[in-house]
């Protein structure tokens, strides 16, 4: 299965995304986490400080496997390996940064995207094991189709109006990239009564918890807690769906 | 003068960046505020709900004026009517919004970000003028340059590990493009021994305030309360500078 985390800057996109990859982990499963922040912070989640080579820096390690030469390519590239070779592991949890900007003016993230778009579209999952792309911020990404493919798309948003109008604009993009099933995750609330319609499933309504504030604070993560509760609500709607 | 808001996506750049606008207005200038972010809210902060057309819609008009024809770049062109044109006016502010993604696969914005960085270039301003440009989440834009020759940039920050992670990268990128006035603004501050130091100047530490978080879900904006006093006194630092 694979599933992308979508949404506007600061919802908790990164938080709920790593949450999940813990969870599964523990139902047994091997997951692969990828980071496709342009400014990642994903493995942080995981008490990884260093900076992880983006795959974008082995283009050459992607391209030989994908293109046979002179721009013929390899229709049905075996590419389960090289997840082992880019990423970062952390028990069986594996990390994978698409890209960063490291110099101004090297350009935008375009053609590290298109290398995890071909990784991603080549990669055969199988059973027990699960991809969750922990998108960047907004909406540029839509305009690189990287999301094509995936099974599932989980939007994030919080109870305000600027988030919302900005998972707006994902619901129609995403339905322009052909992704059918999407699902709305409300994050920080603090008034149960809230009432938020964009059209699409309600996967969970996260309460807003002191908890993840401190360890937000301190770039660790929960693991207990009416936040962490809820989300382990949502993880079971996404492996029973 | 030529002031830039980045930061970690979030982190109350445009709640900031719309807040000053209205203060420098308010004290005679003429505003041009600029919403940099291709997930565009800036205009949401005055109570614009219609989309703006954005700038990259009109290529024609900007290429005209500083492109002669043939790549023969008009050296000197002037552009200061433009901003009337392109942009969508409230009392003495006008709002310029960059581009944003419409359709799933047309790209990134590069083009419009292009088009952004030639009308700033061109663009004189008068006393009693400033521009703000709320940017993009994260780090991206460094990739395009789309900041080069602001006076002063000022990065946000709230009290998260994450937040403050993307603060370094976005110091070492600034530096590298060159920019020299760079200052630090720490907001939904709960803890008032907060110490965080990325080595530049602070102009300002915004308290947390309940206030704001009510206006943002219904899309307003404050004028009042202790999160608002102090982004005047970010306000005063930034004019008597």
């Amino acid at each position: 299965m694979k599933i992308a985390i979508v949404g506007k800057g600061g919802v908790g996109k990164t938080f709920i995304a790593s949450t999940l990859m813990k969870l599964f982990e523990k139902d047994g499963y091997k997951v692969i986490g990828v980071d496709c922040d342009p400014n990642p912070t994903l493995a942080l989640s995981f008490g990884v400080e260093e900076d992880i080579t983006p795959i974008s820096k082995r283009k050459d390690i992607i391209e030989e496997r994908v293109v046979l030469g002179d721009g013929v390519y390899n229709i049905n590239p075996k590419v389960d390996d090289l997840i082992d070779k880019l990423g970062y592991k952390i028990g069986n949890i594996t990390i994978l940064v698409m890209g960063t900007i490291e110099k101004s003016g090297e350009g935008c993230v375009c053609p590290a995207s298109t290398l995890l778009r071909k990784l991603m579209k080549h990669l055969i999952l199988k059973e027990k094991q699960v991809v969750i792309l922990d998108m960047e911020a907004g909406i540029e990404h839509f305009g690189r189709k990287t999301l094509e493919g995936i099974d599932l798309m989980l939007i994030v948003v919080e109870p305000t109006k600027k988030s919302i109008l900005t998972a707006k604009r994902i619901v129609k993009l995403a339905k322009d990239l052909g992704i059918k099933n999407i699902g709305l995750i409300v994050n920080k609330v603090r008034n149960k009564n809230i009432d938020i319609d964009i059209g699409v499933p309600i996967y969970g309504i996260i309460p807003f918890d002191e908890q993840v504030l401190e360890a937000e604070a301190k770039g660790e993560s929960v693991d207990k807690g009416k936040a962490f509760e809820e989300i382990k609500n949502i993880y079971s709607k996404i492996v029973n769906r």
